[in-house]
């Protein structure tokens, strides 16, 4: 099998997304190794023996995905034996010239504290974990949305997910048994906040299925359960025009992109 | 200010990143906007429509980065007023020939629950929430790492990047004032578990700082009782031959990186 690189000497998490993307328009198969923080010159040579010994064991030349800042590092990895692909560089010219002004790569600026909205996405990552499950419901004026929904439809990851991406204060209310009663109303406390909330949905079987994992054959889990609170939330949001997404066929990347398109919320990390 | 577009008929993660990454090298300011789930023909004229008001607005043509599947749209977008970067699609044909079978771009394979490893991810967020703080040792089995260190020296944080980014399942174990005593000593049940251990640290300004955000005033956020605490851990640290890293300049993307590339872990995401 093929190897595929990514290396940097900052995370590496750009040259993975990139060449992520890249090999998935591909059905081959490859091997993956990242080497992050490549900062010397001595490392940078052992990462070229690295990529030499995958191509002797494989006999493929290895493809390099490779974002580096130091100059002296990148210079070397540029001579491995791989298939190299320093794939920003080839932007950068074309862009000084639309820019009229030279880059200036000095330190690794993405994913790295010297982010400027690092702190917001830190504060936004202890609010929904402070904030998750109906837990701290005084601090919901605080939130900039509040998912709501039945237990296991996704809302704890989509506020997670909301915060570390985009620093954005998303709290969670789970509705219950007790809310239920015969006909699910909006609780009260909600309804102060009714602007922020979004509503989580998800299809029976699948709710089934994962309430199961978690508590085997009980009323919980049953076919008959979730379909009932899934009917009555689903109610709920038509009724009081709570906007809502059904997450079963959806990533929770793809949640959060599509929670922040639709309500055109406002995030704080670019 | 010159507006940057991110466009896809996916999440627009992956133009996000890059665009991010090459705009990073500059100096320059934009304003920025995403665009995901541009699926339709008409979505595009739209999106077209969007990139020409910015265009009038500005007097810049705006710079629009895209990664879209659907041929049609793509198409579209290509036409914008704007300084389009269809930036995968130029390593496409070249990969082609290196890897000796066509590209086949059927539907957005990253950041998507098509990833193969979607729900390992899923499961391991929800191990990092349930073993979160100490909550729940008897899980420490089950655990890839178990992160140790101080109140809010970043076990939590680290511990849900790790889970969503790699698949990894960390649990994490706060040093509390129980453990102090005279000496901190390895708690016995932590010992059982010693392989998996990873330590945090964190300079005790940071951790003084962090700490009387939270509860201004405390002995808890005092200095004095942060120099302890940090003490008293970097001795176990070295004393048991913990490995560990020191929080303080790294953001939790640089920490989960040098963790798994400190300790070799297994990632299961990819």
């Amino acid at each position: 099998m093929r190897t595929s690189f990514y290396i940097s000497d900052g995370t590496a998490i750009t040259a993975e997304v990139f060449g992520h993307a890249l090999l998935s328009l591909f059905t081959v198969e490859f091997d993956h190794i990242t080497l992050p923080f490549v900062e010397t010159e001595e490392q940078a040579h052992e990462v070229n023996r690295k990529i030499y010994e995958s191509f002797q064991e494989t006999g493929e030349r290895p493809l390099v995905f490779y974002t580096i800042v130091n100059s002296d590092v990148r210079k070397i990895i540029a001579q491995s034996v791989g298939i190299n692909y320093n794939f920003l560089d080839q932007f950068v010219a074309p862009l000084e010239k639309v820019l009229g002004v030279p880059s200036k790569p000095e330190k690794h600026r993405t994913h790295s504290i010297h982010e400027t909205t690092y702190d917001i996405r830190i504060e936004a990552v202890n609010f929904a974990l402070a904030n998750d499950d109906g837990s701290n419901l005084k601090n919901y004026h605080e939130a900039d949305i509040i998912l709501v929904g039945v237990s296991r439809s996704g809302k704890t990851p989509t506020s997670l997910y909301l915060a570390l991406q985009y620093g954005i204060k998303a709290a969670n209310y789970p509705f219950t048994e007790e809310d239920m009663g015969d006909v699910l109303k909006l609780p009260p406390m909600l309804r102060r906040f009714k602007d922020k909330l979004f509503g989580l949905t998800i299809n029976a079987e699948r709710l089934h299925q994962i309430r199961s994992e978690r508590r085997a054959n009980s009323r919980y889990a049953s076919m008959q359960q979730c379909r009932m609170e899934l009917r009555e939330v689903e109610n709920l949001y038509r009724k009081e025009k709570i906007p809502f997404l059904n997450s079963t066929k959806f990533s929770i990347e793809e949640m959060s992109a599509k929670i922040l398109s639709q309500t055109g919320l406002q995030r704080r990390k670019y």
